[in-house]
């Protein structure tokens, strides 16, 4: 019987503004960071998880994980599988914590951290990677780990459950399938705002080389810097290849509809942030008015409550949840659950660090337990820090290859926790001494 | 030409869990608190302000405040009026920091309490109040101070102005009148959840005898006890007194519907926060299928993107800005002009600690400057922790007389700070002492 005994929050950062790896509209020199938790027991095992972020403001997430996470302290590891419903309850339902939010922002960014290592943690203690033990779990078991609050008018718990009876008979399949094919997916690699044309290309080519035939490249800074890469990027997939384009959101409604109109000569399948995410109904009014290119957005949409209304106001044509935005399993599979009954595909946002490794457990529970569908599916990729991870992503022809390893995949090396904590890890101290 | 050359940021906590003052369906046992934050200069100037919480996590925000308040030390005071919208601008679009909201959150509120403090600076070296500064204001100046990104397919700057202009020339008849016969309010000083009926009845009464002629009762955790309360409210009231009720989100938005319409018997005016502060559709159909009883929301809509919606979608009656949920009065008055387009009269959210100290002068700012109208307007009042302040507001037959200090009104007492510090004041030792 394994108890938490010990709490470790880390601030790591990677130095990608060096490089404009990540560089976009909106942020044009992001370190990509991260908040992670590790929850120690007085056994071997521990639970890793974490929250991205990209650069300042890492230590806020630091300590809003601490506040939260102390609370697992004496917990029993073969108590939480039980728990796990009543410790998102405890976490986004704190009385005082919530004025901060209420379930948004640092506090929901540190929920999203602690709650992954905490199904981490269960997994391991498990020995199953968290997509299979989500999909080894019963229907009932999984609505009762999960938050259904505020969507009763959307879906209700019944509801939930009828839906996920269904897909579990024919679970073992799509399992199969899965690792026998991959799961499609798609890359950012390539268009990065910071990057020169040159770049571009090269890149863009070496990705059709590897076998990519779905691209991402941001836009939204300049409209002739836009034409004139999406042409590159179109010329180097072909006239059959999947552009996707994302700006991040920079612009007003009416000029994401000008903008993206002026951009469709290009055929993207979608157009990603246009505008705040917070903005339900101009999302609305821009995917009426810039059809048919679709729709995507999620990296930022803070909660389920949002959610649920881009998907029942047909707002969006593409749902990208995240897994360190929501406050990890427990609020992502009901979001499975709305996009699968408006029929919306979930395609995660992905990429930073950690979220390849992340999101790859909700596109499979995706198909497996909810949808039972793959198409218009992609999961994003990007081929970056994925070495300071013990079990990285693996990719195989431009598909994510089943994770075998037990957990949710953010487990770090030690070495480049040492390396990139921030702001005393070897790299930062060598970087202050260089100023 | 005093410069700003030193930051404070202070964690302020009164222990009124204690007392149940403040508690409400969601909000059993609240601290009233403060990130309070102190711009201070090179001479005897020093700016104040503050954003309000309720215990667990004020930490976060005065980290986060000082992160943003940091980023003033240098700063010319005379340089700043003319730098109020790029400074805006600066917090909350910060290319790394945004991540952790955008504009939300406990970023969000660090930004209001920061700029919170700018506009008292400004407005204590300009010797007025920080309503007189805004209403002396040339209309153009005051659109540059002001934040309309992601506004403009409901209101646009150009528009913004014209609405100003319009209003201008009749400023000083409008502040004549307010200093005659002071701005309507209500109070929220019986009606916690937390009371008992004889404290209840006790208190409307007194209440009523001061001359009060709308209180609001706190409602949501039990129908049986909410219909007994409101009874005896009603019964205190008297059929032409106003009564607002509030269930601070605690519902979903079927449940929501049912028990409004129970409690519909009582003729309440508004039923307040009956949702999920994040849920514009659910609040517009709440909204329909309560009326006549109004919806009203605000305290935790966390920024100018969310009341855009809420008005644009008439999905409120009542429009309940905050001082320190919004970013600072750059980001209030868009929300004025919103909602005087929309015609929704604004009754901000007040209580806590500061809260009414500051938001009245952004109802004067509304009649004066923006509406021009006191229909259907009422300003919230709770009779608490105002001796704590140097300028407390001033209460007359149920109406706020015009502040005449100069700022805006949130300096507290070097004593209050000494005693109710976190975890260091005198009040929080002796607490520790005595457990």
């Amino acid at each position: 019987m394994p108890r938490i005994n010990a709490i470790e929050v880390v601030d790591v950062r990677f130095p990608t503004s060096a490089t404009l790896a990540g560089s976009d509209a909106m942020h044009p020199d992001g370190d990509y960071s991260a908040a992670y938790v590790v929850l120690r027991t007085d056994s071997d095992l521990a639970g890793y998880g974490l929250t991205f972020t990209i650069g300042r403001g890492t230590d806020l997430c630091v300590l809003a994980s601490r506040h939260l996470a102390d609370q697992l302290i004496g917990r029993d590891v073969d108590e939480l599988p039980a728990a796990l419903g009543d410790i998102h309850r405890q976490f986004v339902g704190d009385s005082q914590l919530r004025w901060l939010g209420p379930e948004k922002g640092v506090v929901h960014l540190a929920a999203a951290a602690v709650l992954n290592a905490v199904w981490d943690l269960v997994a391991r203690r498990a020995g199953k990677p968290v997509w299979r033990l989500v999909a080894d779990m019963e229907p009932r078991d999984l609505v009762a780990a999960c938050d259904f609050r505020y969507l009763s008018d959307v879906l209700t718990r019944e509801e939930a459950l009828t839906m996920l009876e269904q897909q579990a008979p024919s679970r073992a399949e799509r399992i199969e399938e899965l690792s026998r094919v991959g799961y499609p997916a798609y890359t950012s690699g390539p268009g990065w705002l910071g990057y020169s044309d040159e770049r571009l290309r090269r890149l863009c080519r070496e990705a059709t080389a590897e076998g990519w035939q779905a691209i991402k490249i941001k836009v939204g800074a300049n409209i002739g810097d836009d034409k004139r890469r999406l042409a590159i990027a179109r010329e180097e997939l072909g006239p059959g290849g999947t552009l996707l384009i994302d700006a991040n959101q920079v612009w007003d409604v009416p000029e994401a509809i000008a903008w993206v109109n002026e951009l469709a000569q290009f055929a993207p399948l979608w157009i990603e942030e246009p505008t705040s995410p917070d903005d339900i109904a101009g999302h609305a009014t821009i995917r009426a008015a810039v059809a048919p290119v679709g729709v995507a957005t999620g990296e930022h949409t803070h909660n389920r409550v949002m959610f649920k209304q881009l998907l029942s106001a047909r707002a969006i044509d593409y749902c990208q949840i995240d897994s360190c935005r929501l406050a990890s399993v427990n609020e992502i599979v009901p979001v499975l659950l709305m996009a699968a009954k408006f029929g919306v595909p979930v395609c995660p946002h992905a990429g930073g660090v950690g979220l390849c490794e992340l999101v790859q457990h909700m596109s499979i529970v995706d198909y497996v337990c909810v949808s039972g569908r793959l198409d218009g599916r992609l999961l994003e990729y990007v081929d970056h820090l994925h070495e300071h991870f013990t079990a990285p992503v693996v990719i195989d022809q431009a598909r994510y290859r089943l994770p075998e390893e037990p957990g949710y995949s953010a487990r770090m090396h030690p070495e480049a926790i040492a390396t990139y904590r921030f702001p005393d890890g070897a790299y930062w101290r060598g970087a202050l001494e260089r100023r």
